[in-house]
């Protein structure tokens, strides 16, 4: 069976915060990419394997990211981490999140898009190079059906 | 004179990579605020000035913010970061960003966009109220020109 | 009940890696106010309650910090972060904390201590005031026994 | 000639904040590390060059960390930060750092300390291994005198 959703809730903590007493907006950034990695190890893999042997590391470097921020998380306040997978193409993931306020009311704190590469690190050329997904990975990740995608 | 373009560099400092060996994503973003910071001080504000009496305190929220990543800097590199102001409307400012790689070869690390609001910090109302941008402040920033903003 | 101890575990994050592929060291000292706080909650006290009136609001500053460190945690290894109370005085309080690896076999990563003064913050006087440890915190805590903090 | 001594100044940024409004205590110890590789910069050094052939890279994992914490540097304020070499051993280097508040009148913002070690990253028996600083790197540094390193 293929997966297309990840759900799960982190913590604001006080060093997440900035002195306008919010979470600062780039930590949505960060909880992306933890909802990201908790869904691949959900599924038994790691984003970022030991090195076994001769073979290349595999990595996933973003490729482009944005968030729409609509109601700022507060200190301590559990934030609901959705994600879904928007695209899947041959080289690169397109993830989708939503985040939900779990305070007072339960409401939309942020929307925000991730795209991940497939590369090899450290390849033969030098850097970092650009792979197909590998069929392991590929095989147990599926598109989010559109009307997930669509609701809020 | 009202001013549309701000220049700095940023070294990239250790705790900003990650184990893949480049700066961590989500550092563009802090960069974008620092860069935008670092506009306004040149301007003589302070985004984030301190209490004064009874006046209710200013702040800019972002709204939203999206970076697409070309290549990664690196370890100790100088990073150009350019700002441009894209829009001015009533009660927000959207900045355009350019990051440049200044290593073996000027090449485009990244370019990013930030839309700011203007808020007032705990408002009447409680919690943050979007306000007109304050002339003083008004007056002293524009939009960048088409050719500016269309280049790479 | 007077409570002396708390235990938690936390994932070394991507972001919390640098180019070394271990968990950069400042984060020993985020987990340990992340501990830290969790135990207050576990209380059912937040370290940093909302504005509450004219009452000042309270605050725990860190006076000193400090880590020794013994083996790095790995990306995705489960960190077991173990907090004690270590001493009580009128305005402060020092923690000890033991964090173990828990991947292929248990063992200390580090030990670190943080002392926290109790404050008013935007006291009268302007800035930060120390307090005594108001009593409603003061009765639920209590310094750990001696056999605690010296095992290892 | 040898060398004891580096000074540098370093702005506290938005994102450096927390919500009680001043630099976020673990910041401290991010600073301490700019310094340092700023230091050896300035002697014409990384302290984490590129990947050279089959050599082994060099790294500086720390061992032990503490700052004691005296004035909060609050946002946008630059903090000066002044490093002094306290100790050179075999394999390790001790730097103790004062940092200095500029804003209203120069004050002493907090002291810190850090040991590095000197390592094989990636060594033949897996994971790092102490070694012996390089004489390239021994040959230019030097413990400060004691008055420097007890002024305050």
């Amino acid at each position: 069976m293929a997966h297309h959703q990840f759900t799960m809730t982190r913590r604001v903590e006080f060093a997440d915060t900035d002195m306008a007493g919010i979470m600062h907006f780039s930590n949505f950034f960060r909880f992306m990419e933890i909802a990201e990695h908790a869904f691949y190890r959900s599924l038994g893999f790691s984003v970022h394997p030991p090195k076994d042997g001769d073979e290349p590391r595999i990595g996933w470097p973003r490729i482009n990211a944005s968030c729409e921020f609509h109601a700022p998380p507060e200190f301590e306040e559990e934030v609901e981490i959705e994600m879904l997978i928007e695209e899947i193409r041959g080289k690169s993931v397109r993830y989708l999140f939503r985040f939900w306020k779990t305070g007072d009311d339960r409401r939309l704190a942020a929307t925000g898009r991730v795209t991940a590469v497939c590369v090899e690190l450290e390849s033969k050329e030098g850097g970092m190079k650009a792979v197909t997904i590998p069929d392991e990975v590929r095989a147990n990740i599926e598109e989010a059906p559109k009307e997930l995608l669509e609701k809020v």
